[in-house]
């Protein structure tokens, strides 16, 4: 296809693609002349990851570059592509170094909802010390919150993760699955949060109303 | 006790208090000399309440007076006071005028989630907006998701909520348990959404782990 026709089917516009080509984020297209290429579909999936990446996870450009290197190297592995992808999982060359070592109680404490959970998860996944600053928090406004209150919430992120994942079902192309994957997890949050408030007043009506 | 006091057990200093004390947001306590008073429990129950829906729901001070009188005409009542603490139902007077209804498709399909898990919340609740935005993105981005796919998250949300209301039992102050409902609706969010990211790294890595 020519570049107005992938520019229609990736929703990014031309002079975007043409920045994107030049950065080196989106590999060349077919030459078919002195200034036309012929593009495949693999550049609309390419260009729609691309898009999530910037757009939805707000990442730079480059930093955008490095994750699709990683992400081309791991593109059979779908747990080590939907961690990068995610975030999860540090690019190579970013890794945070081992000698900071998050010693606060609240850190003590996220790691013992991990252990107590039995999840596999990397080391230096940035949820991780949400977690333990969300800890941190309540204990610095007062709030006696022991972290066994929160494995009933964990229980159910559980069973949440298996309904994000099963919506990847549909689709075997990785970078399709990738672009899905991030779509779903960071465009529902603020929807996920919606919910519980609107399930919060409605357990409300059924405790406390007249 | 005295305002220093009242200042140590509250967690906000004597210049904020004394503040409040000006814009009304607090009673005066009861007067002693020329220059001092005498603050009662309800005055350290208050402050803290007081202390969430500045810092933790970010209002105005305005506002917070606006939201603490007609939480003061509710206080019997749990759920209006929740509902008016978390920001489900409007305070008086900044009821949303009834002509500026919400005709895109995705509100309709927030309608339609809403009847099928039967809940009962206010019409202008904000979260309903929320849902009806997030539909509406994933469809501007191309992705084809369907109303229906957020049935389970919304029956998860349900458990959550219930989990939510079971940690106000510990109090039965009507302030001590409208502050506890802010601090453990708001600040435990981002932990939610992090359990969730924590839970989908698992769930990924038993799915599709080496």
């Amino acid at each position: 296809m020519r570049i107005s026709e992938l520019s229609r089917r990736s929703g990014v516009p031309i002079t975007t693609i043409k920045h994107y080509l030049r950065e080196g984020l989106l590999p060349p297209g077919r030459a078919t002349a002195a200034t036309q290429a012929e593009y495949e579909e693999s550049h609309v999936r390419r260009l729609r990851l691309i898009r999530a990446l910037i757009g939805v996870r707000g990442l730079s450009v480059s930093a955008t570059r490095e994750l699709l290197t990683a992400v081309s190297e791991h593109e059979a592995d779908t747990h080590q592509m939907l961690g990068l992808v995610l975030g999860a999982r540090p690019v190579a060359g970013t890794e945070p170094g081992t000698g900071k070592e998050d010693d606060r109680p609240g850190s003590a404490d996220a790691d013992a909802l991990l252990t107590e959970m039995g999840w596999q998860v990397s080391e230096h996944a940035p949820a991780k010390g949400v977690i333990a600053d969300t800890l941190e928090t309540l204990r610095s406004l007062g709030v006696d919150y022991d972290w066994r209150s929160l494995v009933p919430y964990a229980t159910l992120a559980g069973r949440t993760a298996a309904h994000d994942l099963d919506q990847l079902d549909d689709t075997t192309d990785p970078l399709e699955r990738a672009e899905r994957a991030l779509l779903l997890t960071v465009l529902l949050e603020p929807a996920l949060l919606a919910l519980r408030r609107l399930a919060q007043e409605d357990e409300s009506a059924k405790r406390y109303g007249g």
